[in-house]
């Protein structure tokens, strides 16, 4: 099929542009020594974690149970599920897909620890638990010191400590260079503070995972991280492309559109096919791709609304860059992936997103 | 299967809230005389659907193409697009459900009118047709003096002039009930100004279909509408709850619920499992229902952050009210619906979200 053929709205994929993007990140990671662990919550498929595995990729990371569960199910066998789990149910099914796949964990409290000692004792699995430190973003994880008591606990109740969990969400989207390094140089000083109350108790840090798209290049000069979660490189989002580039970062390309169409027009406005149900608005609006002329103004669920000097015809295509790849990708049950770009590419490939709505 | 079983975060409807709701809005429709066509882009749901039709709704509205096409399929009879298609393939479409369901559609240009009726022609189906006004909200709809023009082009291409489509999308959230007063007036003589070009141009307006929940009132009491095409009402979200009442409106209560458990605690804050993965923030955060001393804050897609004095301890449930109902459904594959309130009662069925993701 034709990208002509393609019915609005849909998401696409720009497979050329996306190999150009796995290939810069696991050159980056193989090049610094450094293993990439990229982030599944972005694209939610198993063929594309796949991908990523296939050029060096040690797993991919998730960030809740049934997402795992998903991606195990469609034959991703290495999974880290960055976040905590506290409820007794989900744990049951944390212990029963650890004994299916290569499993690890995060933790950040001791309920937490014993619950999920508990669970995989019960189902005779084991998994590599990651101790969370909070890092500046304020929101999981406990402070630096207060990781060696939890690794203790870890050890003590049998499980393997797999080292920490160290990623600061809230950096990654600092659009100046300086202020993203001043806020990982902090996240860092927590890491070392944490490595060192784990050394004061004794306790060997395997590895310390972490690090995002828009900040990979100052956890990985760190010498401190050993593992990238980077997760957006992949497709590059309207975000992530408004932040200042760093020194030495791969330039990421953007591979991931939304393909409308116009379906009313106005004097002064044109009105297209895709609202914020065909894309996630939480990070703002969309960008016209190849149209910087063009404004894009929220028009609802169903509708956006463009403004401009020379707006498109009625019927005419306009391609949008989302304002934010995660939760755009999570609306759709698939992603159409085009060769030979979005003029006159053809549809190569649909994309299951195998995980899709995958919230529990 | 208990509230208290249900794995987080789910999508749960309070089914006894639900059921007073659609009450509720049968009984002002049927006291003014006036049809009710709710929009079934709020609940996606079939089973919803039918439960307005059998308070007397004669029909639902749907947004898409394959809303209306998800729905048909799981059994409503009567569908409204209120909304504009243009593209070829999907007008083939639409003409070829039009021959399993009662249909009507909306179109707001000669292009559309032409292709609608070559691809009615083509299915040898019929629809009904609504000439779409824009009666403020600036989207969608010609203005009102064009009305008759392409209602004159529908009559001409031997289809069904059905009435006109009024919606006024963005009066529905003015807070002030004054605000609204003010854009419905002017939406009514917007109205009366397509009617008068229709009367000039000796086509008989069968019908006049919009309003929402946050105006229905109002256009309830201008004479104009006759037919009421209200979604949210069903569910009541945080944003329609922040609207002043207007005098005369039913009493509608929140029956659209996230159930969230807490997954991390610091001094400071709480960390729950539910983020804008779970619940749609387009139209702002939700509420923490029956804690009004919490703030919510935005924790990222899949995380929601608590501030407060008395903050829920780890494992605890927290319940949202979701700030916008309608694109919160369609991040779910299913709601649970609920009878005997949030704290006791039990799951009495699962709710299929049928259009979910429907977006073309």
């Amino acid at each position: 099929m034709n990208v002509a053929a393609i019915d609005t709205p849909a998401l696409v994929v720009d497979l050329d542009a996306m190999q150009r993007n796995l290939l810069a990140m696991a050159g980056f990671a193989r090049e610094r020594g450094l293993r990439l662990r990229p982030h599944a919550k972005t694209h939610k498929s198993a063929w594309i974690a796949q991908q990523q595995i296939a050029r060096g990729a040690v797993g991919v990371c998730v960030q809740k149970t049934s997402e795992a569960e998903a991606l195990a199910a469609a034959g991703v066998r290495d999974l880290f599920i960055t976040n905590e789990v506290v409820g007794d149910a989900k744990l049951a099914r944390v212990a029963a897909l650890a004994r299916d796949v290569t499993l690890a964990i995060a933790v950040d409290s001791a309920l937490g620890i014993d619950r999920l000692a508990a669970a995989l004792h019960h189902a005779r699995s084991r998994a590599g638990v990651f101790v969370e430190i909070d890092v500046g973003h304020g929101r999981c994880g406990v402070s630096p010191r207060a990781a060696a008591t939890l690794a203790g606990s870890v050890v003590a109740h049998g499980l393997r400590f797999a080292g920490l969990q160290a990623y600061h969400g809230r950096a990654q989207h600092l659009r100046s260079a300086q202020e993203r390094a001043a806020a990982i140089a902090a996240a860092s000083r927590a890491v070392q503070d944490a490595l060192g109350a784990l050394a004061a108790a004794g306790i060997a840090c395997p590895l310390v995972s972490g690090a995002g798209s828009g900040s990979f290049v100052l956890e990985a000069a760190s010498g401190l991280w050993g593992e990238l979660q980077c997760g957006s490189y992949v497709f590059m989002d309207r975000d992530y492309a408004d932040n200042a580039a760093l020194t030495g970062a791969p330039r990421f390309e953007h591979a991931l559109f939304v393909k409308s169409q116009v379906m009313s027009r106005a004097a002064d406005h044109a009105v297209i096919d895709a609202g914020h149900k065909s894309h996630a608005i939480d990070s703002g609006l969309p960008r016209v791709w190849g149209r910087d002329d063009l404004q894009f103004v929220n028009g609802g669920d169903e509708h956006g609304i463009l403004r401009g000097a020379a707006l498109p015809a009625l019927g005419e295509t306009v391609w949008l860059v989302p304002g934010h790849c995660d939760p755009t990708v999570n609306l759709h049950a698939t992603m159409l992936g085009v060769r030979g770009g979005l003029g006159r590419g053809v549809v190569e490939r649909i994309i299951a997103v195998d995980a899709r709505g995958c919230i529990t």
